[in-house]
């Protein structure tokens, strides 16, 4: 599955000077996850670590929250005409225990019966499928700690050097130990293939963990991390506004702009260890 | 319709010292797209310009091509329990000679009978979608006018100066005179907005066009390039491989790192005035 990458002619054109090279691009393609044979949803992504992501996207989702509810996972074969097996199609086997999930998730997910569609359903629809809650979560952390957090990550991504085209999601611990690092060309799909390795090693809830993006904050990704029991989200660039909604309403950490030595705390600023506030 | 951004108060914390001070937050709401009173689709995007939202969406859907093809588009009232307007549902009406969507349209979009899910899939899903060739668009433009569109973007940007979270996508000529800009937290909603609004005047296909996008260039951006008839898709960042693939299969011109006075051109760049080749 070492598909992480493609090779690619380019021609480069700089200072008006033209010049013909290689370049390494970040691989994307399509994959279909299946839960019970049934397909749920399709997203693109860079191939590798797609039972993870599988797993992952089941947490986000609230259909799966531990090791035991998922039976088997395997790709699927005889997808294309000759029978062959296109590695795109991943197919979840629940535990007998574990109800399937609807066929319209995506939909229900945003939409309860009593509210309409709106944020405040959004953020309703997180609270009613989480299996546990952040607000409580011990966490605590030094700014010094969380400043350093960008640059590990970046340390730690092997593709993204090589293409410059993809997103990183890492777990950290309190003390600013990287536990997991994913990439991909979606960030959704980075913090999924994280979050779907913590599951399928029985790690949920992420109590006392930070979860760190390379891009901005989007109530996608709060909603990921509040599912998966992680009680802090850095990213290096800014949430939007149901972002930090979700985030106060959580009660998670959200920290944007974490660059240099500076981040802005949008909620759940008691999980740091503070200076003065001028 | 103005919830573009929303205002929060937020804690900096830079070189160790605190301070509280209000913030300017890209808004971000759920939108649901019915076509003919049915749901096909719900996105995370910010709130405005809805309508050219949902045409462009159908656009790259391969639904509608013209502004014939749209009868009606309105916001749907009483999705809430007390009958009010949430403003984020819109439904469309197709003229009588239109075909509606499937509706597990997003699976087939990239999904063939004969080849199961994989990038050749998606790329045929295109080719047989779309209702014109961009491969026979005889535009050509200079690499100076090129590297000057990235700044133009960024100044005409209104959101992202207070923000720091949309992405935009601009539609600008070969002169490089900007036609349309849109900005969203989603990518892929800031290019469905400015393909929408070109529907909306009747102005596909988009020939002798560059769509010039503020992030990465993906499969899906491309594709709605293609979809709308745009022959040429710049981008700040690097794209992916399936997002090179599908533009040298279509005849698209594709430009990567367009940054200061370099870019990376990853196919037709016959459609440059180009220096000698070193």
């Amino acid at each position: 599955m070492g598909r992480l990458t493609a090779r690619q002619p380019v021609l480069r054109i700089r200072d008006g000077v033209c010049s013909q090279r290689p370049d390494t691009l970040a691989a994307e393609e399509p994959l279909e996850i299946r839960v019970g044979g049934r397909p749920l949803s399709v997203t693109m992504r860079t191939p590798g670590n797609d039972f993870d992501l599988s797993a992952g996207f089941l947490v986000s989702e609230g259909v799966v929250h531990s090791a035991g509810d998922v039976a088997a996972m395997r790709y699927c074969a005889g997808a294309t005409a000759d029978g062959g097996n296109t590695y795109n199609v991943v197919d979840v086997a629940l535990a007998p225990d574990v109800s399937p999930p609807d066929a319209s998730l995506e939909r229900n997910f945003y939409t309860t019966s009593s509210c309409g569609l709106c944020g405040k359903a959004s953020l309703d629809a997180v609270r009613t499928t989480a299996a546990w809650s952040v607000a409580e979560d011990r966490l605590t952390i030094a700014p010094e700690t969380l400043v350093a957090l960008p640059e590990r990550l970046r340390a730690a991504q092997k593709v993204f050097d090589k293409t410059g085209g993809l997103h990183a999601a890492g777990l950290f611990t309190a003390s600013g130990e990287l536990l997991c690092l994913r990439e991909d060309v979606g960030r959704h799909n980075a913090v999924d293939k994280v979050v779907g390795h913590a599951l399928t090693a029985n790690l949920l809830p992420l109590r006392g963990t930070i979860l760190m993006v390379s891009g901005r904050a989007s109530f996608e990704l709060v909603q990921k991390a509040v599912m998966a029991g992680i009680p802090m989200l850095a990213a290096v660039s800014a949430p939007s506004s149901l972002a930090v909604d979700l985030a106060v309403e959580s009660g998670l950490t959200l920290v944007g702009f974490l660059r240099g030595n500076s981040m802005n705390v949008y909620s759940g600023a008691e999980r740091l260890h503070l200076p003065l506030v001028n």
